[in-house]
């Protein structure tokens, strides 16, 4: 079996760390693994399998011979490496907002539309982590007809702002536990035993930039340029795992429950948890650590022929980052698409 | 001034003690005031003002002399002891589920429908704490026309289902920060760093309780009996005020957000918190202690000309219970629609 030299570009930070764990668990062919990050984290050790691999600063040089780099480490250091890594052969997948909706980029969630890839395509963005999660609870539904309209609300982990935000949060449920005032540093408001807005900047038409990634990378995905989403994104307590709450207007009349049942159960990567008599439901206790997305809370909508409600939890640092970034490379590895980097010997 | 005698059934819950300090902070007329409970919790003391009152446990004659007895301690109790303090003549505001459905009873948010009491009523059911929120975020915008829509996602917070579920959040708080296994005991599941379905059975419909109860009682309140509503109620770690994420879909063009702006400046009841430049929308932490319904995130949805976003905050105990039943009862004294009670000499 084919051996892989990859890198992790952000290799410290919550999604990086996914990485290391994923490589085992999911036994990805890793022939070496190059830990990257900025000065700042030079030199601190992680553990990979049993070897503890020291982090080294970011450099050109730290792209020689490396088959797949893994990115994320936001979208200016996308801009900055990504031209670098691929100019020296490495398939690029990024976690970052930078590339995704660039043209000819294609925006793969492997499950939906592997489809679009091509055997030239060597640069692949993930998308937003809300997104992904939402287009894995919308696009089993597409075989029961068009989908005219998606409204929808998200209950959003902190993970997705980064490990010092998942840090934060725990500092502040110490706080809250012991009745001491609350300290926001990376979050603008507190976190703990409360919920807000997602603290991106708000456009013209009054969305903020989370929901705006949302719509359009749902749209570019889904290769659905005029669906019509609303979505309202909101920051919840809660500390790796996101849910959404989802309404699918159809063009034509709704499937029965226990066709959208079906449907779930038999699309790769969802978990059905839809057990009315317990009254049972994605969690995002349930869903954190979990690969699959967690669907349920499954019904017709009661106001509308055409509508269903569904409710769905994922991780968001596995589904919603790192394991889709590696599906994608397992994907190009089974298709033999990853060539030999150039500067490889 | 008229001076009025009060019960409070329910003294020790979370909701009671709200009444107590709202007597005080809006300077209610309270000439005495009967502190009822169980068995179990009787002889108490409870603050009211600089009293230590004592709680007593409810019987036929605590009902005695008493002009205005405020219900907070479940349907059953509502269901056993209404009829009696009816008919000894109290006014009764109960804020169970226990008559709010029922025929010729009036369903009242002050602010919304007050019109509808007629002075031979006597009780006085107050809505789900939900549905007192969404119709207070809904209704100042009737004025722009027919509304055909709503859907809705709530963010609701523990104190719904009582004192001993704050007390559980606040226990597993403490059990989270210390790295702890964390124990439901009042919810079926943890709810420090979770959230769920609301926990309420399952109707045929797929909708739970609580969900019904938000359809229901909105329809009745906004005097709409068809009006279409979805929602999806979820429980979220937070302490005492609901949010709601809510779509609204008028039967023609939505009005602009100025003009929705001033609406809701304009509303008694509500306040407007809607700053997109520093991304200042309602939360949670703000909403608690506050009698007035937050209101904000309001923008024209992209993906339909008729229809609009918003998001609202309110204090569950507040505005959601102990606040709605106060008004009611200070809207009947100003109006001397509280006759003295039959037994009293």
């Amino acid at each position: 079996m084919k051996q892989y030299r990859v890198a992790i570009l952000g290799a410290t930070g919550a999604v990086g760390q996914e990485f290391l764990r994923l490589f085992a668990r999911r036994q990805f062919p890793v022939s070496a693994v190059r830990l990257l990050a900025s000065e700042r984290s030079s030199g601190k050790l992680l553990k990979f399998k049993s070897h503890n691999v020291p982090v080294q600063a970011v450099s050109a040089d730290a792209f020689d011979a490396v088959d797949i780099a893994f990115f994320s480490a936001g979208s200016e250091a996308a801009r900055q490496w990504a031209p670098i890594a691929l100019q020296k052969g490495a398939v690029v997948i990024d976690n970052s907002s930078a590339f995704r909706m660039d043209e000819g980029v294609p925006l793969v969630v492997p499950e939906i539309n592997w489809h679009v890839v091509r055997p030239s395509h060597r640069l692949f963005p993930v998308g937003n982590c809300t997104a992904i999660i939402l287009m894995m609870a919308v696009a089993p539904l597409r075989k029961f007809g068009r989908i005219a309209r998606i409204v929808a609300s998200s209950y959003q982990s902190v993970s997705g702002a980064g490990a010092r935000a998942m840090q934060e949060l725990e500092r502040q449920t110490r706080e809250l536990a012991d009745s001491k005032p609350l300290t926001p540093q990376v979050f603008p408001f507190p976190i703990a035993g409360n919920l807000f807005s997602h603290n991106t900047p708000i456009n013209e038409f009054g969305y903020n930039q989370e929901e705006w990634k949302v719509i359009q990378e749902t749209r570019k995905t889904l290769e659905s340029p005029g669906l019509a989403i609303e979505i309202t994104c909101v920051r919840v307590p809660v500390l790796r795992a996101h849910s959404l709450s989802i309404n699918v207007q159809f063009d034509g009349p709704a499937p029965a429950v226990g066709a959208m049942r079906e449907a779930y159960e038999a699309f790769p990567g969802i978990k059905l948890v839809d057990d009315r008599q317990n009254n049972t439901f994605p969690m995002p206790i349930q869903a954190a650590g979990e690969e699959d997305v967690l669907v349920g809370r499954i019904r017709q909508d009661a106001t509308n022929p055409n509508c269903v409600s569904v409710f769905a939890c994922g991780d968001q640092l596995l589904k919603g980052a790192a394991l889709n970034a590696l599906q994608i490379a397992e994907k190009l590895a089974a298709q033999e698409l990853i060539a030999e980097p150039l500067a490889s010997q």
